[in-house]
């Protein structure tokens, strides 16, 4: 698969997942609240929606049906898009800008952005209800869903995160916060891929060491950027880790040392996948691939 | 039913779901969290469970199975009780006080109130995901809380009660604000028991007639109540609704006219339930009567 057959299907995934929000919203929203329309203001932003694409595109490499993938793809969406309200919160990072625009809560007010994250969390639920899925398919994806997003997932994540506000993280400690705080969540959408092709159990244990492995890679790129990327490229502010005296991968051992662990943990991701896929796993080793070179 | 029959059978209601709510927090939450410990600083405080009490006892008026009906009552037990976390913090009512000790953020602090009641909702979908219960029963009980908890349902209700805030409601408005903020998730409970049954469709109708009226009962009975009762009675500060100058339906109708249509409610809800479940249902009606009755 070369770069501008990725980039298309990229963009056709993007496409499908953002249709499927959009009519989730007619569903699942009020149009004269004030909420749904915090809500939808986070939603609908045209963010990478990187982690329905894994959802799309695991289900196409496994055959499945593709209008239960995009509601699928679509609740991982509307879970992410919550977490990310709520972390902005004055109470949590007290980030006045997402994705280049006011954070919710600067736009709609405390009060009203906690209710949108409730709310999109509740709707994450709710989508999975109204898929065109079996109940059983249903009752996979809640459990995933509710385990990835959870107490022992990335609301940990959350937790650990802040704890270590006042303390000095090892690299054991950033491995555990990420692998909660990022890595729950996209292994989730990872999996969301196989139960919309009814083959979860069959291929879990592969799917899960490829989205371990994407999900640190997609952290300590994050961290790496912070360092070296411009605000304009990110459509937040940088280096913002760096003057909060907060410790990361790319503070504690280096944009050099980071680069090396992201092209090695995606090398074998790729490896893995391939073995056990062969081409139909083209896309996905290209995703991990460009993820990766976002830090080059 | 007498009233020491109705007693003793609600106090072994309230201690299964207590016993079941113990259990979630031990499978859904980790020892050493601090937003787990929040967590269950506000769930498990000896609250009167009346959601989860609604789905136990239409469960066995149904002949639903118990285990069933005791996951299902604990889930929409933990959305509830987000649903308070999140409604005391200071960027909504602002409340120190819940059941007569600190409110969950001026416990643990804002940014773990808040992390509690996301890890809540989200572990009410946990919940169910792992009740022994068929793939169908969870996928009806996902689509069902959902909907009552979100932006049709409860967090709307409470979208509602804020934007009252700054204009005088009427009583539609009142009974909207209602509507979706309590009964929603009172409807919620009582379907569960049906789940839990596996009769939804049968009893749909009836039983969500009855949860109507008992959650306007509810409400209004909390009202009077604020007016009427002493702070030791309620557990948290009353005369809240006067000082704060809010409308309510014992401010805007008064108390004697709030208990007329309490009693109206509550004596046709029990006609209509009798009717279609006879003797079966004397447990409900019960419920009902002394729900009512808090008021005088």
């Amino acid at each position: 698969m070369n770069t501008s057959e990725y980039t298309s299907q990229y963009a056709e995934y993007v496409a499908q997942l953002d249709q499927q929000l959009k009519t989730n919203c007619e569903q699942l929203f009020l149009k004269h609240s004030i909420v749904a329309q915090a809500a939808q203001y986070s939603l609908l932003n045209g963010g990478k929606r990187v982690r329905g694409v894994l959802t799309l595109s695991v289900s196409e490499m496994l055959g499945g049906d593709p209008k239960v993938a995009a509601a699928l793809g679509a609740s991982v969406e509307m879970l992410h898009c919550y977490s990310l309200i709520h972390d902005d919160l004055p109470c949590m990072d007290d980030a006045d800008l997402r994705r280049g625009k006011p954070a919710c809560h600067k736009q709609y007010g405390e009060a009203n952005a906690l209710l949108a994250g409730d709310a999109l969390l509740t709707a994450a639920f709710a989508a999975l209800a109204a898929a065109p899925a079996s109940d059983s398919q249903k009752a996979q994806a809640m459990e995933l869903l509710a385990h990835g997003a959870g107490a022992q997932g990335m609301v940990y994540g959350q937790e650990l995160d802040l704890a270590f506000e006042n303390r000095t993280p090892s690299r054991q400690d950033l491995l555990q916060i990420h692998q909660h705080k990022t890595g729950a969540l996209i292994k989730t959408a990872v999996l969301f891929g196989a139960v919309a092709a009814e083959q979860l159990e069959q291929v879990r244990s592969p799917l899960s060491g490829y989205a371990d492995k994407l999900g640190l890679v997609f952290q300590i790129v994050d961290d790496v950027l912070d360092v070296t990327a411009s605000a304009e490229q990110l459509g937040k502010p940088v280096g913002n880790d760096a003057a909060d005296g907060k410790i990361t991968f790319a503070t504690l051992e280096g944009v050099e040392s980071c680069r090396a662990q992201c092209s090695a943990l995606t090398e074998q991701a790729c490896l893995d996948l391939q073995k056990q896929f062969g081409v139909r796993a083209d896309f996905l080793v290209q995703l991990a691939q460009t993820l990766c070179g976002r830090s080059f």
